[in-house]
């Protein structure tokens, strides 16, 4: 089975890769062994030609007219999102979005796992949160080298997001998932993602019209 | 100037107006008045010339070389985005991050105001979360139609969203964030968009190797 190295691969697919992965544990869920792109783009409202071309780029996943074997594609995609593994992860912000955070089961089964929550509030330090202690924002850096995290998850507000994600890049992150509404600058070997739910709504009312 | 309609503008393009929207209000609450899509594509990583092009879909916005106005360019996105009005929206679920949404401030001056808070929990219903009462999943429906609610937000258990997804389509929501790790089945008059941070997690992995 040949597969391409990243540089190849579009972004856009890469994207769609967790999607295809969160439907298969599902189906997997449901006791589903094997599954077609038609039934996995019916559920993403993906087209199936898209689904087998994204799949295509990692060799082949399935027979012409036999469908995919459900366990077999898990497998696969998990080895290409390298969440075969657990990934530990940091939280920075222990307000109520931070607490959020903590409290989802949500990671563990799909590849993280939460090893520390920072905060810097003399009030919130010490407290327990979804089963975490908070820690102090001044030992962020240390905590993070000497567990070798790799991940960061940035709930803290728009106008220190910027500051706490150079002290994260400068502690050895290599990926973080901003939740403050505010764009942050990286270095390119520093992966960011957004998460904003206005942006989200906003795409929505832009078709729901005056 | 001139505007097309949105069946004309991919939805990609649609997807990336509210990114130069909060730009465009940091810039604002930076008393900047002039900006370029070169500043633009810098902060959001995005080239300028795809900025240019994005934003010409809906008329023209600046004159080659002297720049955007940011508060006309505000103005003018809030239009097409329809957010120049406020929206009203229902929470679904009132558990850890239901709660968060209810307390999260940075809703009302981007164009929504949540209206109503639901769980279906007894010991839930009445309580006061970030200063809504919890009401119970029974009036949701009644509430939402009294009330000419559109927008919902979805942050119940993955295994109860279709159902309740169904619920709020039935009473004439007509736009749905969901918080919940499952992709959901809605008419196609309906918007659904997701929130699932552990996809984006994912799509970091793949970068970040073994």
């Amino acid at each position: 089975m040949s597969s391409k190295s990243s540089a190849d691969i579009p972004d856009i697919v890469i994207g769609r890769l967790p999607l295809y992965l969160r439907s298969l544990r599902h189906l997997q869920d449901d006791r589903r062994r094997v599954t077609s792109s038609h039934e996995l783009g019916e559920r993403l409202e993906i087209s199936s030609a898209q689904i087998r071309k994204d799949l295509s780029h990692f060799g082949g996943f399935g027979k012409q007219g036999t469908g995919y074997q459900v366990e077999f594609l898990i497998d696969r995609l998990e080895d290409v999102l390298h969440v075969n593994k657990e990934w530990l992860v940091a939280v920075v912000g222990a307000g109520n979005l931070g607490s959020a955070i903590s409290h989802y089961r949500g990671f563990q089964d799909r590849g993280f796992r939460i090893a520390h929550l920072f905060d810097i509030h003399p009030a919130k330090i010490g407290m327990r949160l979804g089963g975490f202690v908070v820690l102090a924002l001044d030992c962020m850096q240390a905590t993070i080298r000497k567990d070798g995290v790799k991940i960061a998850m940035l709930a803290v507000p728009a106008q220190n997001a910027q500051t706490v994600a150079d002290q994260l890049v400068a502690a050895g992150i290599k990926a973080i998932l901003n939740y403050a509404p505010i764009n942050i600058n990286v270095p390119p070997n520093v992966q960011i993602q957004y998460i904003d739910p206005v942006a989200h709504l906003q795409r929505m009312t832009y078709y729901l019209g005056d």
